[in-house]
């Protein structure tokens, strides 16, 4: 099926998950739309978060989509449900995928996560993956430093380490989990450093990555995965600077992205 | 839903699948039915199989199951397609989780695959992981003493890590994978074996492990998990003695497993 698969968040955290979605399926074309101006929806009342997603999803339905891909956390909790039941094409968000994917690897069922303040506050990991195995005992913790520190590009070295083994020192100690899901799109950049700061016993889950495999899953299961040879031409949205964007995204991607444009949104 | 979730194999190999299936998804009750009177699936050809499938399909539609799980190689080779399009319940082979796991994992795209000679043959892997990345160099291997060791229980020690490392020698000497997908039920039990002899280095994949999180992915898109909370009752079924089935699940499953019933099919 030649059409793009949307990718929609409230900024450039979302960019691991795209990324992550083109290694994975690369004959697909993707249109990523980040919702920088508005970013974060995190500390945004539920309502604010529904309407904001919507407008999203309306601008990439204009774009013919086959699939949407909610590539942030605090979006999935708020909007998954309806926007599957209202939309007829598969969605899919990055919370379920960080969860199965833990359920699939740990072995003492101790799980942990980290996120925002309120993506950990919603409980949307402890119920995703407390719904699949009640068993399952869940360590959350949420990380205000992290996303600033990505946000400066300091994904390793001392700076990074000091800060992540700082705010991860309750989640080492308090207990015996084996399995951590990082449950924040920001997060995957500083991967190598929390790998270092946990132990290598520890199994680190990127919800992206998981979230790539899902979309696979889904595309495939519903027969939309694309069959032709055109290279894929992907395109990246932004309601913010578009050359701000593409920094970001360059040095996130490691390669130059083009075909950044703005666009506005709720006006 | 309060249904069963089925699982049909040649014989005892898909006990692999099922047993990661409970794992994994706890809650859920499943009904196994392996034709070991019939099997090996392998050598017969492809009207058969789909005969002989469809017979165990229809034993398992009497059960009222919710989702099919075809936990055989050869059966999905051949009948996957035609399951999907003509039941009206969500239907999953082993070949495409494994594939699209390895497709994750894989870093430098060259992928080793080794199964039985008919599936080897079928190039159903090759095809299912170039279908998604055509990029992907596939490296497949029929393992004929593989089955056979399993099936006298030899599943470490000396002797197992003889047969192995002397069938696995040229996908060892012959390229540089960085993924082996285990394609057939009956390897994952020689694991730990295989790790060993192909070193560190390689990721290997449990078709089993991705297909448990395939059924989940499916089943929560579909809003199929089950809800409540009585104790699941599996339930086994063969085509050929109930109590040599029951001393093989037995070993595999490290716990007895009750409830082993001997039915017939094709008469």
């Amino acid at each position: 099926m030649d059409q793009p698969i949307g990718v929609i968040d409230s900024g450039v955290g979302g960019l691991t998950v795209a990324k992550e979605l083109m290694r994975q399926l690369p004959k697909e074309e993707f249109v990523y739309l980040g919702d920088t101006k508005r970013c974060p929806y995190g500390p945004r009342p539920k309502e604010e978060v529904v309407n904001f997603t919507w407008e999203m999803v309306r601008f990439l339905q204009l774009k013919k989509i086959k699939m949407l891909v909610i590539a942030c956390n605090t979006a999935t909790a708020f909007t998954l449900q309806q926007l599957k039941e209202q939309l007829d094409i598969p969605v899919i968000g990055v919370i379920q995928p960080g969860a199965r994917s833990a359920i699939k690897v740990s072995k003492n069922l101790h799980i942990g996560v980290i996120g925002t303040e309120g993506t950990i506050k919603s409980k949307a990991y402890t119920n995703a993956l407390q719904h699949i195995n009640p068993d399952i005992w869940v360590n959350a913790l949420s990380c205000p430093p992290f996303v600033p520190l990505v946000e400066q590009g300091l994904f390793r070295g001392d700076k990074a380490e000091h800060v992540v083994r700082e705010t991860l020192e309750p989640m080492k100690n308090a207990n015996h989990i084996d399995t951590l899901i990082l449950g924040c799109t920001h997060y995957p950049l500083l991967k190598e450093t929390i790998q270092k700061v946990m132990g290598d016993d520890i199994t680190v889950i990127s919800s992206g990555d998981e979230t790539a495999q899902e979309v696979s899953v889904i595309l495939d299961y519903y027969g939309r995965l694309y069959e032709g040879n055109r290279p894929p031409r992907h395109k990246f949205y932004t309601t913010g600077d578009a050359n701000l964007f593409r920094d970001i995204a360059d040095t996130w991607f490691e390669e130059r992205i083009s075909h950044v444009g703005t666009i506005t949104l709720g006006d």
